[in-house]
């Protein structure tokens, strides 16, 4: 079928429920950011392959909403699909929201599938149309057209043993039950699936690059539901799951498990939780706050912390062999942007061994003016060439059993021009800049963003992005609550306070569209330092242990703090990396942490 | 009359309106900073002076709620009047709210004067009294027993001529209606003090210190109401009044007005509007929204920034002159803190000639230790004689026709220790990286506070309030929305977006007790630097001149950039103060601004 066909048979599927509007926004029942392809609804419709989006189809017009990362994208995509690109954020591009009521027919209802909407949106919905006299259907309108929809897959559900997790389930619930009496809260449903998965020390490999569980959870005084497929579970997992108190149902049931709740307070966080599990706990009182468990396993335990320096050990290990391989190799083989993107990979698996799962996102290689765009994927059929000049971006991390990394090098594969020099000293200094932060406990990321940002800022430069993000153990790469930035507004809740044993990346960048893109990260683990008498100084340990390309690098650019800040790290590098390394690789870490 | 003896008198005349708690906080009936002493009811009950504080009595008790800065002095002047001090903040201590609702007994009443207490903190009341099924009294108690109670003093009206405020009251009123039309309020009512005589261009006398009217306003599409002293304006004002549609009716009717009102939406701000007012207009539909005035005032236009400077070089004369005086003077002639405290004052009154009103604040002059405590007043008849050794801090500030200003300067009056010295430089260089901050049009105070900050806790060292606030002009030397501060919790509303146009003072400073206090404050103007791609780059106007004590510098501790900014700024001074100066005190002004 074709789009248009598509389009038309969703027409039809609307005209028999009274659907005036349907609605595909591009999520999964957990508001996740990556997608099995069980959830690429939108993307079937719409012929449209980006990472975020929003499909709104009305009898007579469909729209496609997405962001400025996918204009171009999705304008080649949506060609001859009759849907039009409506390009959020441009002046005069209404919401979503706003085009669904404007565009809602007198006495015909909106109608979406309540799990892959938030329960905010929901309501919003249901709120705002009762002016037009109609309503709200819950339902999946894509399982009657979409023939061959793939699986919703469950893995195999594995355990994560407390050697690496450092706190058994049962720990971990009694400190969600202490979080759910402090809010007088008799239920917590739990929707997020890096939440449940940490909480229950499991695993799965339902969603690419996330070892996370399909799941949902309900906690109570006395009981913990965790709702999954019951064939993913093996006799361990079942021993262990019975062990620490926690029953295993169906994953489906958490709706009727749900209906069933008719008295007392339930702690469901909507912003994240989905329509129709919200709207099944409508006779209870509600709380709607974040889950007590982002705080908790954003705060990493010394276990976690102790393992997380090894992964990031074996990680830098990977990296620095990777820059010795390229740096040898341009242009006396032929290594195109994918080639260098399956080499790390295949580094970080050889490297880790029996310790390494997967990679934690797919990597970014981007040569020159491709890194520019921050979310470039290399075809391997079609991308660059690199060549022995210029720069390459490589933004790239592992899943290992200690851990999850988050690492992004650029490279000179040869002469780099001076503006390029200009701007990866600027990135380096602003990065080493943030890392060096010693500030008191209180203190969030919009606090120290400064830090970082406020030298591209004196230079009249920028990027379009935060500076960095929480990064999760064995779960998303991208977490919250912990993150820098610096944007501070009413309609947005702020990143958290900065607690020791908190892991955020510190990663700026320059992007120069048609010209290079650069970007230095590392992450840094939150530390208390000393005490005064004003209160607890925290401070940064970096944990990140791969060499920065001294040959992009101008020292005269240099202040007094910014040498001794490098050369302490290269020397920590060294340090660290030189007893796996021998021979000519040796010879080059040696040479690549020199002191400048 | 003794404390007792008023508060026996407080509970017959509680008793009569069966009032069983009554509330007399620190208030006006604007909410304004500073009072005049017809509102020093709190100070009459008590017999604590301090300037913040809320005494609750019921039938059997009596507490003082004070915060941190007045712990010893409450002590002090509590003693033997039977009134318990609660340690606000302390761990145990209720809060007001608290402490009230639980003190309650059954069936009695709560009593404030509703003039004097905020309409949220009132309504807060209103609506948990339901429980003990009583209701809220609004009666000015003080008035029956308070018999030599002062005057509320109306003193005579003058006209800010637009030469100075740069723009007429009729300008600024439809600046008001536009905003009042976004937020669809047919009515404003504004009840601070600096916002009604901005927005009028009007100034008075009647609280010392801040030369504002003590008056209401009321705006609508069509009028524009002045609730003032109707005796109070002569004919020039009544003409300029006439000319730009205002009205002006007498002060106490403004409550009448509210009461008229009975349709329509009302902007009116419940966290600053007083409980009566909000009350009388409960009829219509209303807008709590900080009143637009403030961020208009704040965003100085370019007729005040043109006179502020001017205000400023006059300041820096007067500063500078004393400079001299006191550092050629000190252990040769007998100075106590009040002595140099009145000298600076009356050097801003010479120099600034017919340009000069009043000192903006009263001058902190505190010597070694006495500067330790950031709210140190010197009792001219008990205060530390300076001698020709350690060193001392003066905060002072004039209000000229061409703005306000808010300097401080510590200076070295002979040998100073090296812990001192090294403090000094702490602070100097935290006030000038702050000052030289780059950043992106959208940022707060709370992104760059750690700039100065930050070096503090480099140092495990803090101070114990924020770095700065924004200042009136000819108003009140502290005004919102803009500051420098770090705190952030969703509690608390964040300070404003800095604007083109908005003062705000950067003042950081270390006070170990018992020891010393330094503080080293500059204004800084902020203003819009060049447009980038990414947005308008900002950057701060340093508007203050005057020397920052070389003797007390260690430039060993400096970093190359300190070094150029505070020779930069020493230039930058000498060049607009020199015109000014000969003899002795230009080879003075010279040494003390050289570069180092």
């Amino acid at each position: 079928m074709d789009t248009k066909k598509k389009i038309a048979a969703l027409r039809e599927e609307m005209k028999k429920e009274k659907i005036g509007v349907y609605i595909i926004p591009t999520s999964d029942f957990h508001n996740s950011e990556y997608l099995s392809p069980y959830f690429m609804t939108r993307e079937y419709f719409s012929g449209f392959t980006g990472s975020a989006g929003t499909l709104v189809v009305t009898e007579s017009e469909a729209a496609l909403f997405t962001d400025g990362r996918y204009f171009i994208q999705a304008e080649n995509q949506l060609q001859g699909s009759g849907i039009v690109l409506m390009r959020s954020g441009e002046s005069g591009v209404p919401t979503v929201r706003k085009y669904v009521l404007d565009t809602l027919p007198e006495s015909e209802n909106i109608g979406f599938d309540g799990r892959v909407l938030t329960a905010e949106t929901g309501r919003y919905y249901k709120k705002n149309t009762g002016e037009k006299n109609v309503g709200i259907v819950d339902i999946d309108l894509a399982d009657r057209i979409w023939k061959d929809r793939p699986a919703l897959e469950h893995t195999e559900i594995y355990l994560l043993d407390e050697k690496y997790s450092g706190k058994s389930a049962a720990e971990k619930l009694s400190e969600v039950r202490e979080k759910m009496s402090e809010k007088k809260a008799d239920v917590h449903i739990i929707t997020a699936l890096d939440e449940i998965s940490w909480l229950f020390n499991i695993r799965a490999d339902d969603i690419k690059c996330c070892p996370m569980v399909l799941s949902y959870a309900a906690v109570t005084e006395s009981s913990a539901l965790l709702f999954a497929d019951t064939n993913a579970c093996g006799e361990k997992v079942l021993e262990y799951l019975g062990k620490n108190g926690i029953t295993l149902l169906p994953y489906d049931e958490i709706y009727s498990y749900a209906e069933k709740l008719s008295a007392g307070s339930v702690w469901i966080d909507k912003k994240r939780a989905n329509f129709r599990l919200a709207e099944a706990v409508k006779k209870c009182e509600i709380v709607s706050e974040p889950s007590p468990v982002e705080l908790l396993k954003a705060v990493k335990n010394s276990v976690e912390i102790k393992n997380i320096r090894y992964a990031h050990l074996l990680d830098g290990i990977a990296v620095t062999k990777f820059m010795y391989w390229i740096k040898t190799n341009v242009g006396k083989i032929k290594i195109n942007e994918a080639d260098a993107a399956d080499y790390i990979d295949s580094l970080r698996r050889e490297v880790g061994g029996e310790h390494f799962i997967a990679p934690s996102f797919d990597t970014i290689s981007a040569y020159n003016a491709n890194a520019a765009m921050m979310h470039y994927s290399a075809d391997s059929k079609n991308c660059a060439v690199l060549e022995p000049k210029g720069i390459l971006l490589v933004d790239s991390g592992g899943h290992y059993f200690e851990g999850t990394t988050d690492i992004t090098r650029t490279f000179a594969l040869g002469e780099v021009s001076d503006v390029v020099r200009y701007h990866f000293t600027l990135t380096v200094r602003a990065m080493l800049n943030l890392a060096a932060a010693r500030f008191m406990h209180g203190c969030r990321g919009e606090n120290l963003d400064i830090l970082a940002r406020g030298i591209m800022w004196e230079n009249g430069l920028d990027y379009r992005c935060g500076t960095g993000h929480g990064v999760g153990y064995l779960l998303s790469v991208h977490e919250g609550p912990n993150s820098f930035r610096h944007k501070l507004s009413e309609d947005r809740s702020m990143s958290a306070v900065l607690e020791d044993g908190m892991i955020t990346t510190d990663e700026p960048g320059i992007y120069v569209e048609g010209s290079h893109g650069i970007r230095i990260e590392n992450e840094l683990l939150c530390k208390n330092a000393e005490k005064c008498e004003y209160g607890q100084i925290m401070e940064f340990e970096t944990i990140t242990y791969a060499p920065i390309d001294l040959d992009c690098i101008d020292t005269a650019l240099f202040e007094t703090r910014d040498r001794e800040r490098l050369n302490a790290y290269h020397k920590m590098v060294y340090e660290k990396l030189s007893p796996y390394f021998d021979g000519e690789e040796l010879e080059f870490l040696k040479n690549c942490t020199r002191a400048v």
